[in-house]
């Protein structure tokens, strides 16, 4: 039995309709409604449906194309500029019933830039969402080609997948021949905002050589992708020049591919980095496609032995100086965070990011809490991930198992979103998230009321939870049955509990003798 | 290429062998040693060689049998009585050899009761390890048959696997008819401490029926098993009548199996429990054979919901009265922790259990950080598990993908172990160990410098690890390749900052024009 089915909560005006997953469960449990990032499905031939299409036309300040838009001159058509002018917009409207809080608060975050809702004009099928600390911890999940493998219908299909399990945003970070249209499909089939790195694109309109890399390069390739309607960028414009010596003495160097080809680009001009000089103008552009800054963090550290250092931390404090500009340029700005740090160094890096980044959301990779454990990087940094989740990071960009060995596969994917989901859950938890206990109270009355149907439906990834049970229990029956397979019929310590308390519902004291009386059983003897 | 192999290091004395795992490294990197938990193998024929049988026997406090000893009256050959009386034992100078500490730290551990030392006299086969919070944390595994499912052979197979990965210790939880006869093929070939819950069989022996339970026969049940060998067994003396109640109006009331048996058995007869009536007696059971006290929570959250809460305190308060008595009789004491805690109320447990309990060690199950994640409960408490670990639990008791679906097979008891030496080995770094890096730092640099074969033997898993990344780039150049899979032969980061160091090495400023003139290539053309 699936029990879980689609359900749409209208907003204050009709077109905004908030998907949830709803949970059907047995007896007078109430349903549970899920956030669901599926989206409606892919259209291979025609796209999703331009859900943002009307709100977009409506505000008047962007050309329509394609249910989209095309900039008109000298407008700032970002939910910035619209929130500092205390407008809430249909998408600010989506993501209050999304989040459970209302629209005065998700257009007050965003004000003040604790908070982006990634949201190209030229991206009208993805379905809002925010990315902030008050709100529920959001999961990224990359996926893209490589020169050595995959295709595109692969990573369409990557796409799907990614966002069935939970991903709220996913990175397109192709590399190789067929960049453009890799990504065209995949903005056309997401429902969830899409990020990319501009430079990879760049990098392969130069033949591959960062030296012969150019400012105006980079700005025709933001320009692409920003028509296409990429929601957000990651840009490594901190990575500075008198920066790079910084990591020539690190176990691990550069790690970041982006950050990697700028300090090559630096050091063999000896001129800085020109992401940097040209901050200002970039920033123009990308406000008039309302795409997001992800500021990136190209010398982050890739090895324990390297978090936390001066390289680190130098680029992080011009971060904040650039997250500065580009709110100057109404624009939404993200920051990115590393990477491999050990636990008792990972408050300190939300700690000052928040600090030199006044509250720009932080958007972490892992990090990983050690590096030896290859083939299990999803694992090593869901530890970090949900302990940075927990100090105020407000999105977790996942690893998964093939992290530092290959490119990751459909079941990569999966394994590597359902531990960055399990993360962020447990961060929403610790953070005391209204609603989100809600989800494990409902799991675990299921569980100790041998619902175990209500239980897998409940589940994170019911399928795997249902084949787990079966494979030692496989009788339709044993899905009914008062005990598992853990203890069998008669040692089940639920079982007893559950006698207990309706025994101790009784009257304890005065029942204790009737329970003996009555043979004492507490449990099912077995057949 | 499999370049581990068993080195041992010798103590002060001769027959002071202690076990490493050896990883060669190609080039002039020196060798890695490693922790090793495998024993010599099994012998399912003869068991293992008594090891520690010269020792026991030096001691002259027991009488010899199998190796091993029967007690004489009125001695108490533990490990803590021998501390206490300045004495370093044989045991004790492995675990230094082992921990990397000088002898006189592990003996005033023990000493103090901050650390133990599991190490029945009739459990000669052993290779002493130490469990406390000044040394690495430890990891156990559960195995077992139950009522439902699985054989003796299967379970001597896990019990071998599991030290393959690196179990510390590993439990038999068997249930069902053929306890004791698993329990001997189990102790007698295991190189690793052996704990049990004695209540199990107790409670086989009146026929499943916890009201028929009685203090004669859980005290024959545990000279049984302590003649056996078992090196700690968990004792619920904590479950007190008038704290049953506190458990009643729980989402998942008691979840602990013992816990519920004594609970029942409380209520049923209105009389406080057993074990805590009959503690000095069992006290001096325990001391006779060396068996430690892991006294259990019978109490422990299994929801979130329920972390934290009275229930759980009143009981940690009675175990830490419970320590100090067996302390009195030279009895080791460890105590058991939940269970399921959110994040942000996992350091309260270590804060108040080493309060309350006087610094006795911790012995935690995960905790699962989330209920929400059935099927996935290996990584929802590996994240609980590192954290409590890094805030002073000294073993972190494993959880499988099967917990709350069914038993555990062969691959969950890998994946369990591997999730769970993973956190232990997060909290080590976190913790500062001296040592701990090192294993880090040698596989970054591994894989910095691309020495794909040394990255593989390096990590804890070095099967997976070689077949994820055979199974984008399977051809054997690829190992020597400087490049992976993620990014090809282009984009490859780590190649392209090697290239940066090696140009930072030669004066990064005097040489810019020279890199320039030589193409400026910081990468290899793709071919």
């Amino acid at each position: 039995m699936q029990a879980r089915r689609k359900v749409y909560v209208e907003g204050p005006r009709p077109d905004v309709r908030v998907p949830f997953a709803e949970v059907e469960l047995t007896g007078d449990n109430p349903p549970v409604r899920l956030y669901d990032t599926s989206g409606p499905g892919s259209d291979p031939d025609t796209g999703l449906p331009p859900l943002r299409g009307p709100w977009i036309a409506e505000r008047g300040d962007v050309a329509p194309v394609r249910g989209g838009g095309s900039p008109l001159a000298g407008t700032r058509p970002t939910q910035l500029a619209y929130a500092r002018a205390g407008r809430v917009t249909p998408e600010m409207e989506f993501v209050a019933v999304r989040e459970g809080v209302p629209a005065s608060v998700v257009r007050d975050e965003i004000a003040a830039g604790r908070a982006v809702l990634p949201a190209n004009v030229n991206h009208p099928e993805s379905e809002p969402m925010i990315i902030g600390s008050r709100f529920l911890v959001k999961v990224n999940a990359n996926i893209g080609t490589s020169a050595v493998t995959s295709s595109i219908a692969e990573e369409v299909d990557k796409l799907t997948w990614a966002t069935r399990w939970g991903a709220d945003t996913v990175m397109d970070l192709s590399t190789g021949k067929r960049i453009h249209e890799t990504r065209e499909a995949i903005v056309r089939n997401s429902a969830v905002p899409i990020g990319t790195v501009p430079i990879y694109q760049a990098l392969e309109k130069v033949g591959g050589d960062p030296v012969k890399l150019s400012w105006e390069v980079f700005r025709e390739t933001v320009i692409e992708q920003a028509e296409q309607g990429v929601d957000y960028m990651t840009v490594h414009a901190g990575v500075l020049l008198p920066y790079v010596p910084l990591a020539v003495d690190r176990v691990t160097g550069i790690v970041s591919r982006g950050g990697s080809i700028m300090a090559a680009w630096c050091l063999a001009h000896h001129e800085e980095n020109f992401l940097y000089t040209n901050f200002a103008e970039l920033c123009e552009l990308l406000a008039r496609y309302d795409v997001t800054f992800s500021l990136g963090d190209g010398l982050r550290p890739g090895s324990i032995a390297d978090a936390n250092d001066e390289a680190q931390f130098a680029e992080l404090r011009t971060l904040g100086e650039l997250t500065t500009v580009a709110w100057e340029h109404d624009v939404q700005v993200m920051i990115e965070g590393p990477g491999h740090v050990p636990m008792h160094k990972i408050k300190e890096n939300v700690d000052l990011q928040q600090e030199l980044c006044h509250q720009a959301p932080f958007y972490t990779l892992g990090p990983l809490t050690t590096d030896i454990a290859p083939a299990y990087d999803h694992i090593t940094s869901a530890i970090g991930a949900a302990m940075i989740g927990m100090f105020g990071t407000a999105m977790l960009c996942y690893v998964t198992p093939k992290e530092h060995l290959g490119l990751p596969d459909r079941d990569d994917v999966k394994a590597g979103v359902i531990a960055y989901k399990i993360a962020a859950h447990a961060a929403d938890l610790a953070k005391g998230h209204p609603g989100a206990q809600a989800w494990d109270d409902a799991l675990s009355k299921a569980r100790f009321e041998f619902r175990w149907e209500d239980q897998f439906n409940l589940a994170l990834d019911p399928d795997t939870a249902r084949a787990y049970h079966d494979a030692t229990l496989p009788a339709e029956p044993a899905k009914t049955a008062h005990f598992c397979s853990m203890c069998g019929p008669k040692f089940c310590s639920m079982k007893i509990t559950q006698e207990l308390k309706e025994y101790a519902a009784r009257g304890m004291r005065d029942k204790s003798q009737e329970f003996v009386d009555s043979g004492g059983r507490v449990y099912l003897p077995q057949a």
